[in-house]
């Protein structure tokens, strides 16, 4: 089953910087061979479910072991069995539709 | 990994009404042996990563063979070691912070 | 416009415990005469648009005011002109349809 | 106030595509003169808090207006008094911690 995602992930206990787990986060989803856009609340995630989820658990792991005691993330996850549709294909409907061409 | 997450699942293309939907995930939640609780906007669920999020697909396969095309569903998902916290804690944390008791 | 909200609240930079903000959201809630429950991973509130959203724009000044230099919330929104529908009537709708009564 | 918002308006009740109804919230995001970027999953809105929630209160009555008898909003809310920060400003500090230069 595909699967696109907004993952947005934030560490507890750590200040208020979160940028530098942000990125490790990006590097462990690169790593798997998954599709993935940064945007500013989040990143959005294209890919088999079971992938996708297992690079969302090492995020969780790998952020515990660098020094964050706690860790809240919000997550958005998409599935359709009508069609499919990637992220591209998401912003590229919206586009469409407000008349960008 | 010991993880607590708050569930809400919104099936697309099948009506207004999703009680039918998130019902079925209560019941595929409690037939795996994991702690919840229904609440108004959603399901808290409490378990091992892997036991709970294998419950969140199972709700997605099963809605989507129940007859809906596109399932968008909104997670909270937060784990810790720096302690053992319930469902209940969390709950009985505020309540003590704002003098119940 | 009435709406049904999920609010969850968690302050950056002030440690791992959030519980003592979340009990001063829950007072500013109550004395905003809105309805709420409280749950694991957030609080749910029922009332018209306006006075919802200016009680979760004081739960942010009021946590700023304490302490905490950021803040990240987490929301669900929910509106609806086919019925009436109370946090309670959502309850009662799964539970309806899972066979509790 | 300002406040930097993700936000994910899904309309129930019309079928399983949405973006008609995001590109609607577009508009009127673009009308109110707020900053703002689409992303796959959502839309990422800054702008002072006051003008940024009308504009999300806006997009839920007109949506309602055209057909859709039910609306579930997904909402990430952040806020900051220790620095002035951007959406662009969110992106550029993920990508110096992994050295995209």
């Amino acid at each position: 089953m595909k699967v696109l995602i907004d993952l947005c992930v934030v560490p507890l206990g750590v200040g208020v910087s979160v940028s530098k787990y942000v990125a490790v986060c990006e590097k462990i989803i690169s790593d798997a061979g998954l599709k993935s856009n940064l945007h500013a609340n989040g990143t959005n995630i294209e890919g088999d479910w079971d992938d996708v989820f297992a690079a969302i658990k090492r995020c969780h792991e790998v952020i515990h072991e660098m020094d964050a005691p706690r860790i809240f993330t919000s997550l958005r996850v998409n599935t359709r069995i009508d069609k499919e549709q990637s992220l591209q294909d998401k912003i590229d409907s919206v586009k469409t539709k407000r008349g960008d061409s």
